[in-house]
């Protein structure tokens, strides 16, 4: 019988649920309200006593802790745990880390997807413009559409979400290729680093962000990557924040060197009202909602329970991380 | 050797560049200038002279022009020659009819599917909204987004815009029926009408319209038809305006009978600023625009050079309506 630690906000009635559903395991929450996604969780007594966590734990919580064997992350970014040291110390204890890729991968695809083909057919200014048939706006707005069918794409991190990206864009005969720390061999695309990456960058029309945020990835897009981008290139950023120099971003977009970028990670999140890329051209920025959907939380229950019944029966656990 | 009249507006430039890939042949133009798009022409004196038409002619010239062999329209839609009469005086003189629909279903197509995204990421609130983690707002932000994946899609209107977005929507695992006049036999997903119809609309979440205008189909989507909807379902529509009531769709979005409206055509196109659809919750209207991509009157001469090939070695030609 294993004592779970669960710090997903759950009303009486969901956790009645849950406990129902996981017994004979014992389930323990949080004294204090925490937060739902990505907050500084509680050093909770319980917390101490658990074997698995589900939620979003403290670094030193999970360290500290002497019985545990396993932390499901209910999101897709595990940014607090993605430290040479946290990796060390995780292995040497021998604990598990899986997050919850599948839950996000579907609405984060479809998220930039959408990006993709509101841009293709200059959809923020189509639905806010009055014209008809042989006006000069009109003839302007549908000149500006580029049909994505055929095109160049570069992504920038490729996991669960580029994996399902890739799939959803076959249909449309494009080019695609990606950027992965280190390549595993099974990638749906060809893998590109360094010089390579900076030709493909050179020829992309769409350059899509899924980057996490880590030591390595800080300001990834820089001004000097930036500068290697075909002229009028679109930018996605559905990652996080913290890998985009944004200032050099703006001055891209002033510049024209960036065609348009679509956002819906910044740093930090809310930008300010007033912050230089609200009020860049061609920029549009969603507040963090990419991996957002209906009865979300009850998606990442199921995708918790499911992995529980792996951990039952010794199976390897999906969205394994470390 | 042909006489081909032309009547899309092209610079010298242009019109230099088509008598020269046409030669022998030679190209006609009208004296005064005419529309782009579903304008009614002149009644010109060369038309009468002329074997081919590529453009938008009216129904009345092409009828007595004496040497009309092929008339190669320059829309998706054929409306003004898609009556009975029409149709039985062309078939009685030999008069070969083609459309422009592959310039335009991929645009059409994507367009539709950009409508599709977009509601399904609520991107129109997402992208004017400011908030953060844990407002009420985001959460309710994140809640409002419903996966594509798995929806059930009826499609009104089948040809090659219905054709290709069926494909488009193949990664998203979704369960798609077309309407169809007269079913061919060879449509990719099942073919519905009357009380299977019906049915379908009972189960869907997503009603797109792609219906031509003709006597058959002035609002077909009628209060009738919507009230068989799913409740909440959404509809998009990028066939023609006159194929739905419009008053009762305002009433259907109002009662949230339907969820959402999506439509680039529109009666009139465009509708008065003051329309009851303007004001109508969760209704968003492109100004027919759904065809229209960069390069666009290239590809149509391109088009009709293509066919101009086939007419010339006596082959089948590529969209023939009639």
């Amino acid at each position: 019988m294993a004592r779970i630690f669960c710090d997903i906000r759950l009303s009486e009635e969901e956790l009645r649920d849950l406990r129902e559903r996981v017994a004979p395991h014992e389930v323990l929450v949080p004294e204090r309200e925490a937060g739902f996604v990505l907050s500084v969780g509680e050093h909770d007594p319980a917390f101490l006593t658990a074997n698995i966590v589900v939620g979003q734990p403290n670094v030193e919580s999970v360290l500290t802790a002497p019985h545990l064997q396993w932390v499901q992350v209910t999101s897709a970014g595990i940014t607090r745990y993605d430290t040479p040291e946290f990796r060390a110390a995780a292995e040497a204890r021998g604990l598990t880390i899986t997050n919850s890729s599948d839950v996000y991968a579907e609405a984060c695809a479809e998220h930039v997807f959408a990006f993709m083909l509101a841009q293709a057919r200059s959809l923020p200014r189509s639905i806010s413009t009055i014209t008809a048939s042989k006006e000069s706006a009109w003839s302007e707005l549908r000149e500006s559409c580029r049909p994505l069918k055929g095109g160049r794409v570069v992504i920038l991190g490729y996991g669960f979400i580029a994996e399902r990206l890739v799939e959803m864009l076959a249909p449309f005969h494009m080019e695609i290729v990606a950027m992965r720390r280190r390549a595993r061999g099974n990638e749906a695309v060809p893998i590109v680093n360094g010089e390579a990456l900076a030709a493909e960058l050179g020829r992309a029309d769409h350059v899509i962000n899924i980057l996490p945020d880590n030591k390595e990835s800080r300001h990834f897009v820089s001004h000097d990557l930036l500068a290697k981008f075909r002229k009028g290139a679109i930018f996605y950023n559905i990652g996080r924040g913290a890998t985009v120099d944004q200032d050099a971003l703006v001055e891209a977009l002033k510049s024209g060197q960036v065609g348009a970028a679509w956002l819906d990670v910044t740093e930090p999140e809310p930008l300010a009202v007033d912050h230089p890329l609200r009020g860049a051209p061609n920029c549009f920025i969603t507040p963090h909602v990419a991996g957002g959907h209906q009865n979300e939380k009850q998606s990442l229950l199921a995708h918790f329970l499911a992995n529980l019944r792996r951990f039952e029966r010794g199976e390897a656990l999906r969205n394994r991380v470390i």
